[in-house]
């Protein structure tokens, strides 16, 4: 009798043994990182009220929010809706906020706005938290993109201290460094150099037209870009104007000194450019270990929301795209009611960085591995010997098991390397009577025999 | 303008820095001890196939089940069904499989016999794996009940070896003294001596309603018992067949002893001696630290899966349900087509045990803090020398922050304390120009004036 075999729902992923112990190490390294830089951990719930989360995505957004069927006689409420309004009609628009009305958070941001409002008299301003749990979007699934994956943010809100910014690049530049990545780009750019730069062609609308054309100048060269700027509805006027913007080059400093000239003429382009030079200022303070900070006018992610700093990473050593990012909105919480609190935040992607890792071969020896030793024995009396040995090995805080009697020493054996565990111990008859026991490196195949206590000194943490 | 406080959904709960510290050196520690036992973790989605959960939990279960709603137009779905079949009708029973497809996950157990079933190619048996992760179930929320709660289960099938029961006790032990618990007993029982005493008489099927009778003997007396055992249609023949198991008490071995006597006729009740006797003989060869391990017959939680071992655990320092339970299951992944794999688990009830540690005062003093040192600046010129402090204290390895200048130091000193920091450096100019910087111990209010290089010795990780 076959049966089918089950499956999982498209887009969500099982993960294996290996899988959790490089997911492990990827998220145990930038939490600790960030409870370095003083961020504590929260936890909100899987399921926000779906007013909470209806409205924050756009249209789009709303769409793809998995809703929660009331449970119960969810049918009644709609029959009843319909008896009070005959206008009412049965369609999935008009039932949907009646059937429903609980919803799997989307992302974390939202719920940590929420979270900030309803405790924010628990809480001491600056608050600076951190949160790494599963977000689900109905997306249409395709390689790299799931329905359930995990978000990894970190945010301050309550301090428009510019510092806060300068330890965001720090906090990038230690995990991947610790991560074991060895050459990447933290881009930087700011929101209000982009509103000056509009400023000094008075289309403060064109925003994001401007800098996806702008953009391309790698692919298309400048006159590409000028005819793209022609097409976007710019003027001959307006490029004359914003050209040596375009074609701002060089290092991070003549970079800024170029775009002052540009937006002299803008109060708020001037600030932006106030505000990265003075981040980039606290980060020269400090020592990068493995990251290049590059300004890039052209970086323009989260346009609805970011007002100042805007980050992206990337890694030069694969081409891969982005693997983290964040910036600063300054009305987080106006939302739910609580005016004027700013915030800034970073986050990093984790399956990106994962596919990074395993592409270049960084994940660190020990990651899929977490038991150091095999206890195989030929018979019951084998498990009785055992026992005691297997105590204090644990008790030295070794991770090590014992295959339970019965099966053939090759299966056993076979089962320590499918498990990738590098010692294995074979205890027999000839072994209990002679205290002397066969120690066999899986890697190295060699073997020899020790006793108890040699054994209890020799396999390593 | 005055908006209403968001909030999260009943039952469920937000957990606040404190409080993750405080579940994370729960779930840490648990997690420690599995992996020292060789167990190994795996993540499943915690969306799950309706048809992979329904009729897993029995018809009471399967309303509890939150089911997702389809995304995009459902409601065509059910249109079309009507046109298709005239007789369905509108209503919640019927709607559900044509507008849900998805649904969250109630328990471990079954995701994780799907992923074994699913996997089945890629694992070494004996598989033993573990899995923390949350589950929702649409129950009442009550004190103490929540619909989105943390699960904490560790697993082995693939093995009849009663090797791995023995583990599990050890597993209880070490983890729950590391956790801090002092006093508790691990309950254990057999199915299969169940099994017996209901042979014995000739009622198998009356199993439940005995051994809940029997478990009132320490409330209501012996005659107290024997009424509800007439009241449950049980005769006086039967009581005195059963009067001796009703009567059990000793240690272990007496009781098994005297069940042995009772149970001689019944071929599978001695079966479930043997097995309770050989589980205590492997935990005799080890040394427990703070568990007691009885033999309690009335232990009859799982009767409708478990076939063998069952656990519960209970602190006896204060009055509190279960704090943990398990068993074993001889056909755990028959439900997916893979017949005859028997499995064995354990759960720690990780909400139980929070509010056991809780209560006693047991959480380790640093379990709810994270930053060691607060730096606080009375200037902008403050921060820039406390920059290369913060990186350096950060390279040993300790967590510490910067509260940006501007603030009061007051405010700066509430905020160390709010969030309980215990040390904390004062920078200003005259620190700047002597080189002598005063450090608060905020515990004893005592503070000195160090050197940088001092600090950099003296801060605790």
């Amino acid at each position: 009798m076959a049966s089918i075999k089950p499956s999982v729902p498209k887009g969500t992923r099982d993960f294996t043994p290996i899988e959790m112990g490089r997911r492990n190490f990827i998220f145990d390294t930038i939490k600790s990182v960030f409870r370095k830089y003083g961020y504590q951990q929260i936890e909100t719930p899987a399921m926000e009220n779906l007013s909470t989360l209806t409205g924050k995505y756009g249209d789009e957004g709303d769409k793809l929010i998995f809703k929660i069927l009331n449970s119960g006689d969810f049918w009644s409420e709609a029959e009843s809706k319909k008896q009070k309004a005959e206008s009412f009609e049965y369609n999935s628009k008009s039932l949907t906020p009646v059937i429903t009305e609980k919803a799997l958070r989307y992302d974390l941001t939202v719920p940590f706005a929420r979270y900030v409002v309803q405790h924010q008299n628990e809480i001491s301003f600056p608050f600076k938290r951190f949160q790494v749990q599963p977000v689900w979007r109905a997306d249409r699934p395709q390689k790299g993109r799931y329905r359930e994956f995990y978000q990894c943010d970190a945010d301050v809100v309550g301090s428009d201290s510019l510092i806060n910014e300068a330890e965001f690049v720090l906090i990038y530049d230690e995990a991947l460094t610790s991560l074991g990545l060895k050459d990447f780009t933290i881009k930087i750019n700011n929101r209000k150099i982009l509103s000056g730069i509009a400023d000094i062609i008075d289309k403060s609308d064109s925003i994001v037209s401007l800098t996806v054309a702008m953009d391309k100048l790698d692919k298309i060269g400048l006159n590409g870009v000028i005819n793209e700027l022609l097409q976007r509805g710019f003027t001959e006027a307006d490029i004359k104007i914003i050209e040596p913007v375009i074609l701002l080059q060089g290092s991070n400093e003549e970079k800024l000194a170029a775009l002052r000239k540009a937006l002299v003429n803008s109060p708020v382009g001037l600030q932006g450019c106030d505000e990265v030079e003075q981040v980039l200022s606290y980060v020269a303070i400090c020592k990068l270990q493995a990251a290049t900070v590059e300004l890039d006018i052209t970086l323009a992610r989260g346009l609805n929301y970011y007002t100042g700093a805007i980050f992206e990473v990337k890694t030069n050593e694969i081409a891969m795209g982005s693997i983290g990012g964040g910036g600063r909105y300054d009305d987080l919480t106006g939302m739910f009611g609580l005016k004027g609190l700013t915030g800034v935040g970073i986050s990093f992607g984790a399956d990106r960085i994962y596919d990074v890792l395993d592409e270049l071969g960084r994940f660190p020896a020990g990651s899929d591995q977490s038991t150091k030793l095999l206890i195989c024995c030929l018979d019951k009396d084998g498990e009785k010997f055992a026992l005691p040995i297997l105590q204090q090995l644990r008790q030295q805080g070794i991770n090590v098991e014992l295959y339970p009697a019965g099966a053939k020493i090759k299966k056993q054996l076979d089962y320590a390397n499918n498990k990738n565990i590098p010692y294995v111990i074979i205890i027999g008859s000839d072994e209990i009577e002679s205290g002397l026991i066969t120690v066999k490196n899986m890697k190295t195949g060699v073997q020899d025999k020790r006793t108890v206590d040699q054994i209890l000194g020799t396999i390593p943490r």
